[in-house]
């Protein structure tokens, strides 16, 4: 959910995004040309992170996310968001520069920097529309 | 507390503070080039918003603060963060474009534009330096 943004609010600069990752959900593996910080508010989960300094990331780094926790994402450093708990929510605001975010998309961690693939607009909870409505 | 910003981790586009506002206190009236945006954990207060349009800010608006409330402050507009509350702190995350921040001062909602104070670098907790510690 964006709270503050660029399309919504007139904002050229930043972006402000409230993200909530149900048990076991996780974004795929991507990166982006912005700034990006994690600010977590509550929940449990890993971030994967990679470089983007060789041909493809290769293995990522494992972070472990709690709540309070601050991260930030190099700019193009491949990575990963996953809620590693069974049972409750990972929530976290999400902050980028130069909206709107362009994601480039990774099949695995083996796959080279120039094959991923961009999606744009990307929309996080994309599956969330997906599942058609019953309109009776 | 600056928890992820341009000195301390190499970020160029955004930085995000926890600024906690103890009951009673406030910031200066004050504008800065750049885009800022407040999400508020916890407390209430009051922001006054007055314009950059015209010769000096003038009468502000004002806004109630309470949590799970975002702003976004448009660039260059003046604008004061009270803690309205006697007994709660009041906390915000806040999200600025373009750091470090260079922050214009005013005296009051009446003084010119061009009169305002560059106070760089501003340090919003400077009062908390200031009280000299007792060595003993």
């Amino acid at each position: 959910m964006t709270i503050a943004g660029a399309l919504s609010h007139g904002m050229k600069e930043v972006e402000v995004w409230l993200q909530t990752f149900a048990p076991g959900s996780k974004t795929p593996i991507h990166r982006h040309s912005c700034e990006e910080v994690f600010v977590v508010l509550k929940g449990r989960g890993t971030l994967f992170l990679a470089s983007s300094s060789h041909e493809y990331p290769g293995k990522p780094q494992l972070f472990p996310i709690s709540s309070n926790t601050t991260f930030s994402i190099p700019v193009n450093d491949p990575h990963q968001v996953v809620n590693t708990d069974g049972n409750e929510d990972l929530q976290m605001l999400v902050v980028i520069s130069r909206p709107p975010v362009k994601v480039f998309i990774y099949n695995d961690w083996f796959m080279p920097h120039i094959a991923a693939k961009l999606k744009y607009p990307y929309y996080w909870d994309a599956e969330c529309f997906d599942s058609p409505k019953d309109e009776l």
